[in-house]
């Protein structure tokens, strides 16, 4: 083991890091099986040698009676910056939406207090024993839920991704918007849903063969209203009524929403409260005005329900600068609302050469799958990428073929803006010499 | 379909139901196959005629502009029941006791605000920039870590359950406590914890031979100090650095804590600063005087690692009870802290009869794992009991069997006293009936 400058450890035998793309991407299993090789030291050498530590150095907060136990914790105040960042922070009469800080988070759960949320004209304050959901139109019998009713069927749990159709919308302006992962890809969470499958509650009411789909309508002002070809209804389709363990977060959904998993995320009606079944759909403002495509020519896409596989680097990644040269983890997440995650290909070349990431069992039908896969950064430039295959063959295209065949804006927007969807092309990170991360189009 | 004098339906056919053990137990896919057996409704009829709310009714949240988004969000105020029992509210100069409110949560992740916590000299609020963790004793290179290096080296999720030894310590008393179930069953809960696999940092610090066991100690001012085998360490143990995706909780050991899946909650030193590997046990004051089990006749166990299998009904439980016949759904929590959960047994007689619940899936080693019963209440006086089994042939003993072996108090102690740890014995829930649920030995 030489030294290096700066205090860490190379290792002296290049072979131990099994190269597998250019630029220093190195194979996924290269760190967790250097001890099994029988190689003394893991290679990485990123610890500082300890003997100046002893003894250790005592701090105030070792030395001294800590705080009190709440009855509802909540994060260090050291980690009060791991915040959504809201579109609408003083609550002018417009949309407000919150969004998942995902460079400062890991996993695959999105905890609760950091759910991406929009929300059309506020969030209602439900009283859960006053809700009702109606389940009627082309049924046998017409038939009313409370929670307590409806606590009384099978609940089933699963992890679901939910991403608006407005995740990633800066990728449509025609130069890289500066921004952080947050502001760039921020609109998609994933969760574990605890509650009803609506197959069960249909069959409850007795379909009528006429009903082709089903109308679902929120209880919060605007009544936002959805059109769902039925077939998704009797497939996987739930009635949530807990999110990781708890009640339903108030921003997504209080006391119950629909969970269809893989379906953009207003399709997920919060607030449930109607449930109507109809011969076709009702083409509401929503779905025949905003929640739509526009393409470079002609009409716009209508009902794009799917969100199509995507992944994305989470660590490094814009403003998430690097420091000196060596070993790093690069993770990120990867999901499909197809199916399961099948392959990660990462890039430090800017899609030259590609080496394939370890998954994070177990890959979850429609849910968040994190990736991981070493580098050793040269101290030189890279772009990083991701590109995600899932079990149904579909793969993520390059922005090149993304924007031949949906466009892209005529000038740069506000980071904050949206006038398109469902953006699920290749995006990449720049890594500078000095270590600055910033987005880049390659 | 004839009508229930309260409204709700039962079917005309004794058959639908498939009654697999006494007192109303209904196979597992009961409900979830009536609509695939050709049957007309589920047979459950909790839902209401919605006839009569046609149109919905308007309520106020539906009128009106809702609430702020808030930059991290939290539970509805209309849950602010749903919180952790403190044991020290005036955070008097002794423990502080935080528990679980299992009997209001579903799933199988505790949400981090609710996961329990005890603390013996409050929580430190530690800067994460400063603190740092030191690996020495038997080893060629003692290291210190920083957070930043940490996050260098490959990270890792898995779902495990924490439990302190003392959970369920009201068991012990010569007769049933009447609590809730966060009281009886509060400290135990599950996360997904991200962080850096021990063995991979001991390899890198290179294991002297002659190290048996491990000492980890905490940054609070206790210094809360156990020793583990070294053989843990090399195997499953990790630096938990993220609680369900982002950072630690305070009251979880933030920055950083020692993660040993299936070993009692003290072990799992929160505010890791320090781990020495040792020829053998440092015996600690925590390890020789408070987490050991006293016996019946002769000495006290020590070094009670791991949690034994385990489970319980979490609704109905004592004190929701129950408002109506018909059909409801038992749920419950099993775990081992030696493996998978390979199947649960439901009784509503008071354990004459068994039928098997329904798991949900993934089931995961050293995991919470959701089970579900149906079970159609008819009036009478019922007792609910489940009794799990693990995949390495584990399974819960009776009380009476677990009382023999260990013993119990002489007098009825406080709810909240603990004189003695691991008591994994099947637990009852008496149905009167009027319809309430009381704790019961049986």
């Amino acid at each position: 083991m030489k030294k290096h400058p700066t205090g860490s450890r190379l290792p002296a035998d290049p072979h131990v890091e099994d190269q597998v793309a250019g630029n220093g991407l190195l194979h996924r299993r290269t760190l967790l099986t250097a001890g099994a090789a029988g190689i003394v030291g893991t290679g990485l050498g990123v610890g500082l040698t300890g003997a100046a530590a002893e003894p250790l150095t005592d701090q105030p907060w070792d030395l001294e009676v800590g705080d009190n136990t709440p009855a509802y914790q909540v994060p260090s105040k050291r980690t009060a910056y791991i915040v959504r960042t809201l579109s609408n922070p003083k609550f002018e009469p417009r949309s407000s939406i919150a969004r998942t800080p995902h460079h400062l988070l890991e996993g695959s759960t999105t905890p609760n207090g950091l759910h991406f949320t929009i929300n059309h004209t506020g969030i209602p304050d439900i009283d859960p024993a006053r809700h009702r959901l109606l389940i009627h139109g082309l049924v046998k019998r017409p038939l009313v839920f409370t929670l307590d009713s409806l606590l009384r069927y099978p609940l089933t749990s699963r992890p679901a991704f939910m991403e608006c159709g407005g995740n990633s919308a800066p990728f449509f302006s025609p130069t890289p918007i500066q921004a952080n992962l947050q502001a760039l890809h921020g609109l998609s969470s994933c969760a574990e849903w605890t509650g009803v499958k609506l197959s069960l509650l249909l069959d409850e009411c007795g379909v009528d063969p006429k009903a082709k789909w089903f109308v679902a309508e929120g209880a919060d002002a605007p009544h936002l209203m959805r059109s769902v070809p039925l077939m998704k209804g009797l497939d996987d389709a739930m009635i949530a009524l807990y999110q990781n363990g708890e009640p339903l977060m108030p921003g997504n959904g209080f006391p119950m929403r629909l969970v269809l998993p893989g379906f953009e995320g207003n399709l997920n009606i919060k607030f449930l409260r109607r449930i109507k079944l109809v011969p076709g759909p009702a083409m509401s403002f929503w779905e025949s005005q905003v929640y739509t495509e526009p393409m470079p020519k002609g009409p716009s896409y209508n009902f794009t329900f799917i969100n199509e596989v995507k992944s994305f680097i989470t660590r490094p990644s814009p403003g998430l600068n690097m420091k000196e040269p060596g070993v790093y983890e690069i993770s990120g997440i990867a999901y499909s609302g197809r199916g399961k995650i099948a392959k990660v290909m990462v890039s430090a070349d800017g899609g030259k050469s590609w080496g394939e990431a370890a998954l994070q069992g177990p890959v979850m039908t429609k849910a968040f799958t994190r990736f991981r896969m070493p580098w050793r950064w040269s101290g030189g430039p890279a772009i990083l990428q991701s590109r995600a295959w899932d079990d149904q063959g579909n793969f993520q295209p390059t922005r090149a073929a993304f924007v031949a065949e949906r466009g892209q804006l005529d000038s740069e927007p506000a980071v904050t803006a949206f006038r398109n969807h469902h953006f699920n092309a290749v995006t990449s990170w720049g890594i500078a010499s000095n270590g600055a991360v910033r987005h880049v189009y390659a």
